[in-house]
C-alpha cells in the first residue's frame, strides 16, 4: 500500500470500553490524515451458523480480504461451550505470532527505566491445544502440543523481526530441562533458524531464570521468542514493567503478511460508556498497524504525540492518576501531533 | 523434638560451592548452640544399584529416618538418561510442597521495599510428569497431570501454613480459563480446602495477570499456592524482587512432617572452592529448618544476625557488591548473633 492510496482495514471496536477507545483511534487517524477506510465488525452478540461461533463469517472474510485490522477488547459471552472470542480469532485467522513491544513511557514512572524489549509469542498451539481429559476419577491431563512447523514459523518471524528492526539478540525462552521433547523441539527449531541469522546473537534462557532476570534487570533482553503459555506469562510480566496492559500495544501476525493489531487489556465494564477509558494501548496498537502498512512516518507522529501527551501529564485518564476524560486525552494527542 | 535433646538431621552439602556454604551453616549452628548432629551424605558421584540413580539409598533412608534435612545445590551428572538429582529427591521423598518465603532484606536495596509473600508450589506432578512423546514426525506432546489427591494436599498445606503463620490471604494461581480440566481441578480442590478456613481470604488469580501484578505491586499478595510449573516460574520471579536466589530460602515438605530445607541457587562452579560464595540462601534455609523443628528462638537469632550483617554491609560477598570471603561473612554473622 502506498501512502496515498486508500487502505481498507477491519475494525473490531469490541465490548465495554472498546467503542470509546476505538473512537479515539478514529479521531487521531483523521487528524493525521491516515488514508484508511474502516470496515467495522461487531462480534459476540449471537452465534453465526456459518462459523458455529460468536465470531461472524463476514468479519473473518473482512480481515482475510483486507489483510489488516485493529481489535479492541472483547468479552466472551458466558455460558456453556463458548470458546474465547480472542482465541477463536487467532485460530480462524492463523495468527501465529503475537508481537508485543514493551518500551518505557518516559512520562510514566515505574520502577524500571529504559525498558526496551519485544516478546514474540507462538499463538496457536502448546498449552492452548484444548486437548484435555479425565484419565480416571481425580486424575486429569492436558496435552501440550509443539510442532516443528509452528515453531519454525514463529522463530523465523522473531529473527526476521529482529533483523528488520535493528535488534541485536533473540532469546528463546523454554523449560527444556523438564519438557525435553516439546520445549526441546521448540529450541531445536530456534537453533536452525538462528543459523540463518549470523548477525543476531542467539541465546536460550530457562523460563524461571528469565522471569527472575526480567525483574532484576530487563535490559539484559532484547527480542524474546517462546511457546504460547510462556508468551502469555512473560508478555504480561513485561507489560507490568512499563505500567501494565493499558499502556502496551500488540500485533498478531498471520500468513501472507496478515496483521491484526490488538489492545490486550480487558473491557473494563465498570467504566464502560463513561468516557473515562484510557485509549493508549489501542492507539499504540494502531501505530503498530501503520508501521506494518509501511506508513512509518504517520506512525511516528502518532507515537510521539502520545508520548508527549503523557509526559505533559495535563490530560491523563484515571488509571494514570489523572482526571481527564477519554475525549480530553484524545484531543490532547491530536493537538500534540 | 524438645530444644535440648539432640536432633539428628541429614545434610547434603551438594556440589560446587555447596560444601563451603554448608560449612558456614555448621559454624553458625555451633555458635548458637543448636543441638543438631549432622548425618552428611554426598550424592551424584556414582549410580547406587539399590536406587538405580545417583541418589543413594542410604541418603534417602537417612532423611526418612531423621524426618529433617538441609540441602545445598547439586549438579546433575551430564550424560544420557540421568534424571535431575533435585527432582529424584523430591519424588523419592514425596516432597509435595515447596515453600519459599520472599521477604525484603532491609540492608539489600532492590526496586521493591517491604516484599513479604510466600509461594507454595506443588512439587510432584503437573508439567513435571515426565510423560512426553512424539505423535508423528515434527509433532510432540507433553502431558500435564493434575490429581485431586496432590492438589488437595498442597492446598491443605497452604491454608494450614497461612493460619499457623498469621497470614491473611491465600491466592490460587492458575490458567483455568485455558486448561479448564487440569487447572480447573486444582482450583476446585483449593476451593474445597478454603471452606475449612473461613478466616483466611481466598482468591483465584490467573497466572499472566498474577505476574503483572507481582511486578507492579507485590504487596497485593500474601500466600500463593499453585501447580508445579507456575510455582517454578513465580517463585523465581518473587526471588528476583528481593535480590535473587542467593538470598532466598526454601523448604520442601513431605508426609508425616518430613522437611528438607534447600538453597535453590546453582552450584556456581566458577567460584567453587575459592571461599567466595554467599551462604545466605542456605543459612536462611537452615533457619526454616529450625522453625520446622520448633526451635523458633534459635531460628530468630540466626535470622536477625544475618540481616544485621547484610545491613552493616562490611562483610558482604562479591555477589552483593562486597569483597568479603565466605568465612569473613560467616564470622560476622556469628559475631552478630
Ligand atoms: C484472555 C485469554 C484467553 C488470553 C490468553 O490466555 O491468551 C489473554 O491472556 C491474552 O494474553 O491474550
Ligand atoms: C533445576 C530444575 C529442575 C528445578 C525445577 O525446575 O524445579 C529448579 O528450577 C527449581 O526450581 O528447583
Amino acid at each position: 500500500a502506498s501512502n496515498d492510496s486508500i487502505v481498507r482495514a477491519t475494525l473490531f471496536p469490541g465490548d465495554g470500553i472498546g467503542p470509546e477507545i476505538a473512537d479515539s483511534v478514529k479521531q487521531v487517524f483523521k487528524a493525521v490524515g491516515v488514508p484508511i477506510e474502516w470496515e467495522e465488525h461487531h462480534v459476540g452478540t449471537s452465534v453465526d451458523p456459518r462459523t458455529s461461533s460468536f465470531v461472524t463469517y463476514d468479519s473473518m472474510e473482512s480481515v482475510r480480504k483486507n489483510g489488516i485490522g485493529l481489535k479492541g477488547p472483547m468479552t466472551t459471552p458466558i455460558g456453556k461451550g463458548h470458546k474465547s472470542l480472542n482465541l477463536t480469532l487467532r485460530k480462524e485467522l492463523g495468527l501465529y505470532a503475537n508481537v508485543r513491544p514493551c518500551l518505557s513511557i518516559p512520562g510514566y514512572k515505574t520502577r524500571y527505566d529504559n525498558v526496551n524489549l519485544v516478546t514474540i509469542r507462538e499463538n496457536t498451539e502448546g498449552e492452548y491445544s484444548g486437548l484435555e481429559h479425565q484419565v480416571v476419577k481425580g486424575v486429569v491431563e492436558s496435552l501440550k502440543i509443539i510442532t516443528r512447523q509452528a515453531s519454525l514459523r514463529v522463530a523465523d518471524y522473531a529473527f526476521h523481526y529482529a533483523k528488520t528492526n535493528g535488534r541485536q539478540r533473540v532469546s528463546a525462552i523454554h523449560k527444556a530441562n523438564i519438557m525435553k521433547k516439546t520445549d526441546g523441539l521448540f529450541l531445536q527449531c530456534c537453533r536452525e533458524v538462528a543459523e540463518k541469522y549470523p548477525d543476531i546473537v542467539y541465546e536460550e534462557v530457562i523460563i524461571d531464570n528469565c522471569c527472575m532476570m526480567l525483574v532484576k534487570n530487563p535490559s539484559l533482553f532484547d527480542v524474546l521468542v517462546m511457546p504460547n503459555l510462556y508468551g502469555d506469562i512473560i508478555s504480561d510480566l513485561c507489560a507490568g514493567l512499563i505500567g501494565g496492559l493499558g499502556l502496551t500495544p500488540s500485533c498478531n501476525i498471520g500468513d501472507n503478511g496478515l496483521a491484526l493489531a490488538e489492545a490486550v487489556h480487558g473491557t473494563a465494564p465498570d467504566i464502560a460508556g463513561k468516557n473515562k477509558a484510557n485509549p493508549t494501548a489501542l492507539l499504540l496498537s494502531s501505530v503498530m498497524m501503520l508501521r506494518h502498512l509501511g506508513m512509518g512516518e504517520k506512525a511516528d507522529r502518532i507515537h510521539k504525540a502520545i508520548m508527549k501527551t503523557i509526559e505533559e501529564g495535563k490530560f491523563l485518564t484515571g488509571d494514570l492518576g489523572g482526571k481527564a476524560s477519554t475525549s480530553d486525552y484524545t484531543k490532547a494527542v491530536c493537538e500534540n501531533l
